[in-house]
Formats: structure tokens, C-alpha cells, sequence
């Protein structure tokens, strides 16, 4: 069945107008003034909504073996979440244990996705070891269209890799023309600083951000600067949270290394003070990188408006209060996450758009179009122009609601942002020309998403 | 007469889609696949070709009296030479001599403008001394649409202002919302500079970039920032040359400050070793501030392929052979410009997209969408979209040719890049749809461009 | 009479060791173990005690008309002071109204000191306009002597210099291989903010620091090495309070412009809530630049400790409580100054050797030494060496005491460091070989303290 | 036999002045105007000439196995050729292998120094691996006197150590109140470079430099402070070579970081063009980190006059030409070094102080005092006073003369300064009293030098 959305103010990162959209199939095939429709078409008054672009969260887990246990999410769950908030494309991250074969996790990980989501996605390719067995799965699943990569600097002994993996994955991905994106806080220097500080005493969720501090994420960020310089090839920084790690990112730009930089939501709007209440309350908020001293929002806010961050995601990754409580009495066994996928593009415009001085259209072009084009989502995802996918968001501005866990569509027990107030939210969503949300509901089809080969 | 514009490949700052655009009256009134238009449309095959939003030229000079002799070019000349070269928009400085009441300048430009020009063109409305009449006649002219203001910083004793002018320039601008463009350079440190050389009898050319070097404009820079970030306004950096320069600027976008950037034409491509040429071969090139170092070049064109430079203009300001002899025997004598209206889109392309790294994409917003945010002219110039202005550009991407001053549509009569290949060129420009250029050649009316208020 | 000091544990910049020293006539005479001594010889045992060189202030005021009234001292009560603190050399900054010839002024500010200093002062030659006079007045300073300058870029129409009298000064101090001392803080921002602030209504002494921020000092900081570079003269930056100057400051330096920077005692020490503190209690912490956040202090001493900051002095300058509460109602009109030239060698003796982490060579060096080298001082003051003049401070680090007003010798009736603990104090000072001060009191002849020519 | 050295001009780090020095035993016992002597005291006249402390160079190789060879000095060749160059002192690099037991490494190299070095000496600890014999071996080396570290960075395979290894290193280092020196280049980059030039067939001694570029050593640099910074640590980076990695190391002390900076003389004077020369005579030049580009000798020079580079050391490590030729077809096989023990002070006499514009005292301070005071030896050597080691060099500055294999006393059959003109020499150099030069000719006792606890 055809769409037409009449009359809504139509926002992409580089345009801002009104007129009509015509869905045909899958795709876009008509944006015009007064335009009419074959018999049949549904018909969509989107006067005084905007229509956005499909979100696009590039920073995402689903499936996620962590420090003894899982994240509790599945496809199902966190595909609608997002849906209902305005993201219809996620890139979830492949994380495979070092001792786990790649083509093994690529097979688990799209096996829990394949029919479960209701919105597309993709992976970034975990790598987190190096052998033939890992370069050759590499080589076959770029050529099957997962155009990206992803390592960790942290995590010494899970997940981490060392410098010689580094430049192999990036010397990899240069010849393949694939993105790396990169977690960047030095392993050793975490693992040391834990260490001294449990022998210490002390051992609250308080002390997590201590053990990683922003002296430690912006070393990592500088290392992986000059890796990709060295070789040539394309980074991209995840979950990047404060000032001076923004620094040697930056520094790194200006010298010419193709490097771009992720924000997520959790960063922008919640500081250190969160994981510092007693218990498993502050547990819920342990995430690495850890939230920081307040003053790092200004930065981190600024350099969105002004274009020096290129994409806002969540590293959405939830673990329930139990789970959170695992780590009592010690905050290194606290699982690190926070879930985020529903909530990010309403935050991201309530208080960057709504209270803020973000531009709507830097809105859309960070927490959509910039990731669909450095992940080969690009036109395709991303912008709404004919023969694009007709994933769109017919956004009310006047809306007013509250966050809370006990109306989230995430699995889980808490929110990190129960009580906050949002000053909009999706009204209706589609999925490739199919309405799957309505009035904050899921009404879609809930296996129809797509592994999103690029 | 309506057009339609058949496949063509549509490159905006956020979207590369194939589909046909169907123009009416002025503006654009449908995008989509296999369009069908009214009896008595022109159509007009875009195959093989880009179709580009009309470009815009931020910084270009047509009307100025400088050092005692007058830019060579009128609205007539230079508007058919930027149409030819795909620039559909450019905005003028308004440079009053300091004697001069803003509102006699303001009548003295727009009368030089008005009925001559055959693309649409605006003003930065140059501020050179502060008084009761520059004010009331600054908030008249903001109130008629005229969103911008220009300072000089160097120029002491002509354009060049004070600190004191600075800051009510700047306190101003953020009470009416309107950015302030400056050109950079410690006017104090350029007089000196140029004194001591001077006495030292180094008085040819190649003298000129050591009497303003880095430095002084880093110092510049450094010092507009500030003046920026005090007074809470908006900034905007012209014709920013070298990597020092750049350095300034980034620091001050970092902690915050609203600061753009412009580089022009010229720094990208030409070196200062170009000025150093004998005599009036090296008068040719001066311009302020001045070609440098090579080395920049690579700064500046990374900067620009990462988004750190917003926008490329040209600083066009054509003096003929004639004047730039007039600073024989003394290079402070020297009218400073390149002419270059006519050559920036195709030196761009030809050196960033076709032989370089820049992507359509960030072609297309730094010399064009950009400038129509910043300045006020968006989305009505700057993207491709239903409701803007029919602006566009159809360009040959197999087009080959050489740049020369025998063949130029300036009002000139030399080149600064005789001889260079360019690997595209506009075929079929339009202005508010209608054609104005076919096949290289201009087809449209002289005097169709309207001053845009905005 | 000669003097011969036993067994003290001598400290200077380069030095640490146990010895006697003999001191014939006003300098010294020899250096060993077990030395003799000739009949008559007053003979001081220095056991358990530091042998320090002379401390010398490089930043002070005696007399100062400001805000149309006068710093409290005189150079009999401010030299005495400075003796019972260690201190026994001064540099008086010599500040004449721009309506005062400089040949005036000069002989003001000598006439006042002739004869009543207790200690050796000498003259930084305060430059508050260019002219004629002015410029053969400097040449015949210079010929006599006095080779450091002073300047102002804030205090506009006061102090305050504009660029071109800056380049004429630095291009003067260069060809005569001067030091020029300049205080780096923006007039027109200074004077702006100032503005803005009253008009809205914001006048108490907690105003003070955000009518001249941490950015104002260091676009003024960037702005005199900017100039310092391009005129090959040798710069240094009085009274450094901050982490983003000091930034500014280091940049420069690192590009090989010849700068030095001083920071003075009450910025390593106190912080703004000390000028918020209501009325008059507030405005006692009025000094420009003002007192900073607290995190500052701790990067001036680290930057201490690394040699990044090369003196540390005082910009004592004593308003009296009904002199600073001129500015009720107005901060603007608070005398600037704080009182420190008697507490400078033990505060920093206290809280950085004592209870922090500077070494004895650094504060030696950079409460003496350094002032001696980079003012022409040197070697005759700053070290203790065979010819050296016997400045001698032979220090007892087990004194404890407190600073208070009531056991002060400045000419004040508040301290800013009321209360304050100190580790240690001079028991014995001697000037050019004479004993001035024993056991805290002053016994030395008032008048005996020498103009410097350098 | 005591000394009397009469009227020479005394400069130490802090002072300069002319007088007497009486030396009695090994210690100086007294310095003044005017000094007797008893009979039989030996009566140097330094008339016209510079008393200079003895220099300390904190970076020599003598005994090193590397790459499969052997450096050619003996510990009798390096002490006879470092004392004719004016250098008293000199810290060797233990380096045992990492297959080697510390203890072991310990016994061979003092063993090898004991009873045949003409000069002092002592030793940097190097940690190559990490194991509990390694630990309680530094820790009892440590109380013997052996109060710093080495470890290096590069040399993966050979030398290298990873992050765990440095943390513990440094934490070791922290607790015991020791330096850590640090060789700061990234192992894998370079590991990894060296593989990618060598593929593409780039095996002469010209890709050399390319094979660790700037960037590999201010990503060492940075990632050394960051380690610093989290142990509280002290540190000492060895030979850095350029402006990039400068940036990383001061941005690092102004943060607080207790970062020293050596850098070593090749660097100052030769050029990355040097070792462009075809075959051999390139490899003569082949050090790591490489010879730069020309533009950082000012950088260099201008930090270190600055104060912001602490020590000028050598890196002193002969291979001679045979040697050198094992590299040829493949430049990783070029043993890395340049002899300079012998050059050092007189290279940096003549073209820092004579022809440059580095003051008396930061040649003193650098060459000399400021390693004394980093590693422990400070006051017995660095300075002259009264109970420091008579180590002193009278210096002639009116000596003329060349460099040349031909006239060198290190072993070795080239000089990398070959022809090079110098502007001074060491006329005598005394080592602990006793007159070890006198006329360039070494006349002392060739097996006096003691191992010196520090």
C-alpha cells in the first residue's frame, strides 16, 4: 500500500521545507507540492509534525555475553523500543570472546537478530583476535556487505586486543575500505588502577570512574589516532565523554587523520554524581567510559552544535538491577551499561533542540545521516530524498510525557532517566513504507527487519 | 516556462539519488521518479551529469575602491562570469571608506548592483567606523534582510577598526542574531612589518607575505575569537590561509565559541613561491592575507575534507596587469586580489572531488549549502528541495579543459591559473528557473538578479 | 666590619652544601671549610640553619597614585617590610599618568626612594605613551642603567597602551636589549565587561573576576608574545593567575618567542571566594588579574616546580581598608592590590617547600634568582658567590608563627593572609654585608638601600 | 697534591664570576679572591678562562649488544675520549638482554666498567622483563645506590617492554623515589613500518627515518606521560628529536606530570639528509630516533635555551663502518648509534654558545648540573662549591680547531661530525683533584674512575 504524508515540514541535514511525500513500495518516489495519490494510498496529514529521516543508532548491544552474564535484551525487545523512539536502524556490535572462532559469533549473533527485529540492521565486525581464520571471515563478510569494524583498547584480557592486532585490523580495513571503529581507554591502565584502588578499599560503584579516568580514555584516544595515521586508514571513536579526550581526537583531525567521533546520549546529560549514590543505585549507572565531572556536557554539547562530534548513539546495553547488584562490594564486577536505545532521539531533542542550542538539523544529521553515510547506509538510510528507504518519523513537537522504566518497551527494570521530562516524540513511524509505530504504539510487523548488507 | 530536469544524479549536501526535477515559476515544485510535466515544458536531459544546487560565493568583491584604483569588474561582468563558473549567488562586501556614511555606501552598492547583475546577490554590510548613523542605519538595513556584517582587522587607517568598534560591532550583531565575517590580521603588526621592510629596501613583491606573515594572522584570529566568545556573538573567519591560523580557530570552536571558517580558492591551491615571480609576474599574486607556504595547502584541504573549513569562497577582487604595476618599486603599493568568481567551482571540483579527496557531498555544502545557512539563504538557496529556488547547476563531469585569461568572462587580464586543467564544467545553469547558461556560454537575462533580503 | 657566617647549609639555584662564608667589606670575599677570619670579624653561627642569597621582588609598588588615590607605603616602611621578609632587593614598577612626561616621572619616583629604602630597589621603567621625549628618555635610562620596561595593555586611558606605542616599545627594547614587562589583559574587553556588568546592576567586589576572565588575560597574554615574536624582543608576562594564559604563555615559548612569565604570591594561594566574601571584607581581595578558581593554583605550582613559571613576586600594592571601601557600590572603583612584599619568602617557603613540592633550588630560583638574571642583576645579586654582594638571608625553618596585620611592618591595616601559618622566617638579613634585620626585628640603618643600575 | 686554579671566570648553573678555587684531596675546600695555598699545591693559571664544573653525559652506550654485534668501546677508550671532550661523568645504560637475569646483566657490566674506566661512572637500570628476580634485584641495586630506571618502549622482540611491565616499572620506581628513563617510540609502529618499507622494496639506510616517523615517537612520548601522570611517577624521556614530540611532552608538564626532557646532540646538528647519503656513508647516520627534518634543530634549540628541554646528553654507542655495512641491502640491520662522547660539550659550546644564542649557564645546566640533579649525583658533582667533587674543566675558549675521526680517542673508525669546525676545548680537566687532561692530551690514571652510589 502506498503512503502519503501531506504537509509536513520535511528536516534532513541539509533541508528544511514542507511539501508532500509519496511512498511507493519500499521506497520514496515523489516529494512535490499537492501531489495526488493512486486509489489506495493511506493517506497522512502530517501537518505541524516535522518528518525526519529514520534514526539511525550506531553504537548498539543486543546480544551480549558480558562479565559472566547477558545483556536483556533481545531483537524483539530492543527493535521495537527503538522503533517507538524513533530509531529504525541499529548497528549492533558482533562482540565474539577471543577464543570464539569469528565466523562462530557471526553465525550466533545473526541467528538471535535473523526474524526477531522489526526495524533493519547491521553489525560492526568485533575483532578481539588475530588469526587466518579471523582475516579470512573478515575478507568474506565485507564482501557480503558488513562494511565496518570494530576493536576494543579496553577490556585487557575480554575483549581487548594489543597493538599488533590494532594494526593488523586496521591495515585490514584500509585495504578493504572499511571504518574502524574503535573503544579507546588503555587496558593496562584500567586493570591497574582497579587493582590498587579494591587493595585500597575501595570498592562502591563511586570508584569505577576513578579506575578509568579521563587521563586514561584520552590516552586511547590519541593511540588510536596514531594508529590510524600510520596506517592510512579510517577511525572512528566511540562513546567518547570528555574534554580532553575530545582534545587529542581533535588534534588528530587537524593534522589530517580521518578520524570521526561518537558521542552517546548518557554522556550528555548525566555526570559522575549518578554513579556515585550508594549501592546497586549507583551501579545502575556504571558504564565505561564512566560518566564524568559535569562540565564535560558544555564540551561535549558544543562541539555537537559546532559539528566537532560527528554521530550521537547510546552503547545501549542492558543489564537489570540484579544483574547491576552482582558487583557489590566490587565495582569491577558491576556489568557496564546502560539501556538507552528508546530514549536517545527524544532526549537528543528535548534538551539539544527543544531547550538547547542545537540546530534541528544538526539533530538529524548526527543522530542519523552522518552515521548512515560513514557506514555505507548512505542514501539508502539517512535522508529523506526519492529512492531512499521510506524509514520515517512523523515527529510532534507537542508532545509532553516523562521518561520511566514502567512505560519503556526495553528489557529492563530501571531507567537512568525516570522522570525526565521530553518535550516530543515519534507519532508515527515507518519501516521501509510500512507503518510500525502509531501514537507511540508498535502496530508494525514484528520480524520484518533486514540484515542491512552496505 | 516550466523545466524538467530528467536523470539526472542529484548531489545535495545530504542526499546522491537519481530522479527527475520538475521546476515551476522559480522554484522547484517536484522531485521524483519518471515525472510527467505539462504540455510547453522545457525538459532537459541530465543523464551522466550532476545536478548541483546553484553555488554560492560568500566573499567576493565587485565594486572597490582600494589603494587609489578601482576592482576592474561591474555586477554585469562579474555575475555572467560567476554563472558561467556555476556560482548562481554571491555576496558582496560593502566596504565604505571610513569617511563615508554607511548609508551613502549602502546606496552607492546596491545602485552599482541593482538591474546589472544576471544572478541573485547580496551584501555583507562592512562596518569601518562606529557613530550614531552606522548603528540606526545597521539596524535598518538588518531589518531590510541584510543578515550580516563584515570587519576588517587589518587595514589600519582605511577599512580597520578598533577594539572598541569590535565590540560594539560584535554586541550588536548578537542583539539582531546576525554573524559578524572578519578578516584577520593585526593591523598594528602589518604596518610595522610592511615599514621595516620597506626600509630595508625590500620592496618587490615577494616581500608582501613576509610583511604579514602566519603569525599575524594566527594573532588575528586568536584575537577575533575572543572579542567573540566575550560578547556571546556569532564569527566568522575569512579567507583563514595557513595551518597556525587554523590551529587558533579550532582551539577557540573547542571551548565553545561560535566561529566558522572560510578559506578561498586561491590558499588551496597557489603557494607563495607564485608572489616571489619577478616584478609584476609576482604583483599578480598578491593578495591579503597572502599565499603561503606549501605545506598549508595540505592543511587546509584535510581540513576542508573533514569539515573543519565551512565554506570556500574566492575573496575575487580583479585588478588588471595595469594596477598591479602600480606597486613596482614598493609592494605596500600593490592592489591586493585575485580574480577567481569564474574558476572557483571548477578548481574545486577539478582539484578536491575529481583529482583529490573531498566527497560530492562536502563539495557541495562548502561552496554552497554552507554559505546559504550561515548567511541567511537557506533553504530558499543552498540544497536542492521542493519550494527552493530553481538555482541549479548541471554539471559534465567529462567535460576537459584548461583555464585561461583569453577565454575568462571576468574583466580581466590575467589569470592567477592559466594553463590549469579543470575536469568538469557547468553545462546548463539556471537562476530561479530559468537558463541562464548552456554549453559554457551565457544564454540568460543580464539583468535578471535580485538583491535577496534575508 | 667583616662578617663571617659558620656552618650554615648554603642554598642556591644550583647549590646545597655546608660551608662558611666570609664577607669583607659589602661583598663576598671567600667561601670554605673552616675558614678564619681577621680580627674584628663579627662572627654569626648558622647552624641548623639555610644560607639563602638575597630574595629579590621583581614586581612592586611604593609609590602609586590609582583610582585617584595612593598606595599606602613608603619606600621606608615597604624596604623595611621587605628586610624582615627577606626580601633585599625591589623592583618598583615606575608608572607615571599619560599626561606626565616620563623624565617627570622619573625623577618623582626616584626622589621618593633616594634615601629611604633600607634595602637596594631599582626601576622598571613604566612606558604610558610614546612621543618624543618619551624615547630619548628611555635611550637615556637605559644608558644609565635602568634596563627593563614596563607596559599596560589594560587600564584603558589610564596605563593602557594601544598597539602601535606596544611595537614601538618592544622594537626600542629589542635594538637596546631591554626585557619589556608587560600586563596582559585586554583594555576594550576589560572595559566592556566592566560596563555591562554595572548596567546591570551587578556591583560588588565578586563582580571583579567576571569583568576580567580567565579568556581576557589570555587573548592579552597571546597578544604580547604575538608582538614579541615579531619584533625579536625579550618579553615576560607579570602576574600570570591562570591555567589558559599560562597555556597561551607556554605555546609561544614552545615556538621559540622569548618569554618568561612571574605569577605572584597571592595567586598560588588564594582564590576568588575570597573576593566574594560582601563589601569591603571582598574588596581587601581586589587585585588585577583577580583571583582565579581554585584549580588554578594547582597548575601554577606544578608549573612552579617544572621551571614553566620563572619568578614569583608580590604586585604589592597596600590600599588601606577606607581606601578600598571607595568602591562600595562600584566595584571598578576598588583600588587593585593586595599587601605581600613582607610575606612573599615565607608563604612560598611554607606552601611550596614546607608542606608542597618545591624544591629549595627552585624557590631559591625563582624568588631570587632569576629576577637577578633576567634584570641585569646578576651575578652581583641572586646567588652567593666570591664577588657576589653579601645580600645574605640566613633562614631558620623551625620558627612557627602566624601572618597577622597587627605584627605587620607594611604601611596596612589588613592582611589578605590574616591567620595565615608559616614554617619558618629570616632571623638574620644582611645587606651588602651589613646586618638589617636579626631575630624579626629591623636593626639596620633606613636609609642605606642603593638605586641599581644595571 | 692539592690545586689552586687562579682568576678564572667560575660558571656554574647559577653563578659567574671570577676567583681562586683551592682543591684539597678530591673535594674543593675553598673559594674566594686572593687564595694561598700550601706549599706544594700545584698553581694552575686560568687566566682567560672558563671554569666550567665537569660535564655529565646521562646517556652513553659503551658495552651494548645489539642486533648482533657489539658497540666497539671499552670503558677505557669511552672515559679517555670523554674526559679530553670536557665530560667527567657518564651514565651508562645497563641493557641486558631479555633472556638475561638483571643480576646477571649487573655483574657483567660492572664488571666490565671496574678498574678501567679513567672517569666516573654509573648506571641507568635497564628493565627489559619483569619477574620477582627482576624486582628484588632492582630493589637491592636501588639501596646500593643505583637510583634509576631504563626501559624502552621500542625494540619490540629485543628490549621492549609491554604496558603491564612499564606500570610496574614506574609504580616500583614511584615507591623507591627513582627516575624512570624512557626510549619513547612505539614498538609495533615501528615493527610493523620497518615490514611495509622493506616489502616495497625500501631498504637503504634513507627509510630509515620513514620507518619511525614523528608521529611514532610523540605517540611514545604521550603514551610514556600518560603512565607517568596515572603512577605518580617520575620520568625522563630519552633523546627527543623533534617539534611534534615536544608538544606531547610539554603538554604533559604543564598538566602537572613530572616529565624531564633530554635530548642529545646529533639531533641538534645533523639532519635526516645525512643519512639519505648512498649505502654506508647513510647508515653512519642511522641513530633511533632517527635525524629529523632540518626545521626541528630550531625547535630544538630554542626549547632548550628556553629552559623547556632539561639535559643535552649523547646517546653515545660506536659502530664503526664494518658494522654499519651489515645493514646494507636491509636498513633495520644497521646497527643504531653515533659516537659522541668525545664531541659533545665542545659541539655544544661552539654552536650554542659561541655561534648560537644559548646563554653560559643553560649550557652549564644542561650539560651538566641538571643531570646531576635528576639522577642523584647532585652536589657532588654538577657544580662548584665548597665539598663538591673537584671535577672541574678549565675551558679555552680561544682554541680553533676540527673534528675528525683522525684525531678522535672513542674507538672507532668515523666521526659523524667529520671536519666539523670547533670554537673552544678542555685545556685541563680534573677528576676528583687529580689532573686527568692537560693540552687535549689525557695524562691521568687510566683505571681511577669510580662507580658512583647515588
Amino acid at each position: 500500500m502506498a503512503l502519503l504524508i501531506q504537509n509536513g515540514r520535511i528536516i534532513t541535514a541539509d533541508a528544511d521545507y514542507t511539501a508532500d511525500l509519496l511512498v511507493e513500495g519500499e521506497t520514496i518516489s515523489r516529494i512535490g507540492e499537492g501531489l495526488t495519490a493512486p486509489e489506495g494510498t493511506r493517506v497522512i496529514d502530517a501537518s505541524g509534525k516535522y518528518v525526519f529521516p529514520g534514526f539511525i543508532d550506531p553504537h548498539v548491544h543486543v546480544y551480549l555475553p558480558f562479565m559472566g552474564t547477558f545483556a536483556k535484551d533481545t531483537h524483539t525487545t530492543a527493535s521495537q523500543a527503538a522503533l517507538i523512539g524513533g530509531t529504525t536502524t541499529y548497528i549492533e556490535m558482533l562482540a565474539p570472546a577471543q577464543s570464539e572462532p569469528l565466523r562462530e559469533g557471526w553465525e550466533k549473533w545473526t541467528g538471535l537478530a535473523e526474524g526477531k527485529s522489526a526495524c533493519d540492521y547491521t553489525f560492526h565486525l568485533g575483532v578481539t583476535r588475530w588469526d587466518d581464520e579471523t582475516e579470512a571471515t573478515l575478507r568474506d563478510l565485507v564482501a557480503q556487505g558488513m562494511k565496518s569494524f570494530k576493536v576494543f583498547l579496553a577490556y585487557k584480557g575480554a575483549f581487548g586486543i594489543d597493538d599488533d592486532v590494532l594494526y593488523r585490523v586496521l591495515t585490514l580495513a584500509r585495504e578493504l575500505g572499511v571504518v574502524v571503529t574503535a573503544h579507546c581507554e588503555n587496558a593496562e591502565l584500567v586493570a591497574q588502577l582497579q587493582r590498587r584502588l579494591l587493595a585500597e578499599g575501595k570498592t562502591g560503584p563511586e570508584w569505577h570512574e576513578p579506575s578509568r579516568p579521563e587521563g586514561v580514555e584520552a590516552e586511547g584516544t590519541a593511540h588510536f589516532a596514531a594508529f590510524v595515521e600510520m596506517t592510512g586508514a579510517e577511525g572512528y571513536v566511540v562513546h567518547l565523554s570528555n574534554e580532553r579526550a575530545l582534545e587529542a581526537a581533535l588534534e588528530a583531525k587537524r593534522r589530517g587523520v580521518r578520524l570521526h567521533i561518537e558521542s552517546v546520549i548518557p554522556h550528555f546529560l548525566l555526570d559522575k554524581t549518578y554513579a556515585e549514590r550508594p549501592g546497586v543505585e549507583g551501579a545502575k549507572y556504571v558504564m565505561s567510559p564512566p560518566l564524568r565531572e559535569k562540565h564535560n556536557q558544555h564540551a561535549l554539547w558544543t562541539a555537537l552544535e559546532q559539528g566537532l562530534i560527528d554521530t550521537v548513539g547510546t552503547d545501549h546495553c542492558p543489564f537489570d538491577v540484579a544483574q547491576k547488584a552482582m558487583g557489590e562490594g566490587d565495582f569491577t564486577k558491576i556489568p557496564n551499561g546502560i539501556p538507552a536505545i528508546e530514549d536517545r532521539v527524544n532526549l537528543l531533542y528535548t534538551y539539544g533542540v527543544s531547550r538547547g542550542g542545537l540546530s534541528l538539523s544538526r539533530f538529524v544529521e548526527s543522530a542519523s545521516t552522518k552515521a548512515a553515510r560513514l557506514f555505507g547506509l548512505f542514501p539508502r538510510k539517512g535522508t529523506i530524498a526519492v529512492g531512499s528507504d521510506a524509514d520515517l518519523v512523523i515527529y510532534d513537537p507537542n508532545y509532553r510525557g516523562h521518561i520511566s522504566a514502567s512505560t519503556s518497551h526495553m528489557n529492563n527494570d530501571y531507567s537512568a532517566f525516570e522522570g525526565w521530562e521530553i518535550d516530543g516524540r515519534p507519532d508515527v513511524v515507518t519501516v521501509r513504507g510500512e507503518v510500525a509505530v502509531e501514537g507511540g504504539r508498535f502496530v508494525g510487523d514484528p520480524g520484518r527487519g533486514q540484515l542491512l548488507r552496505r
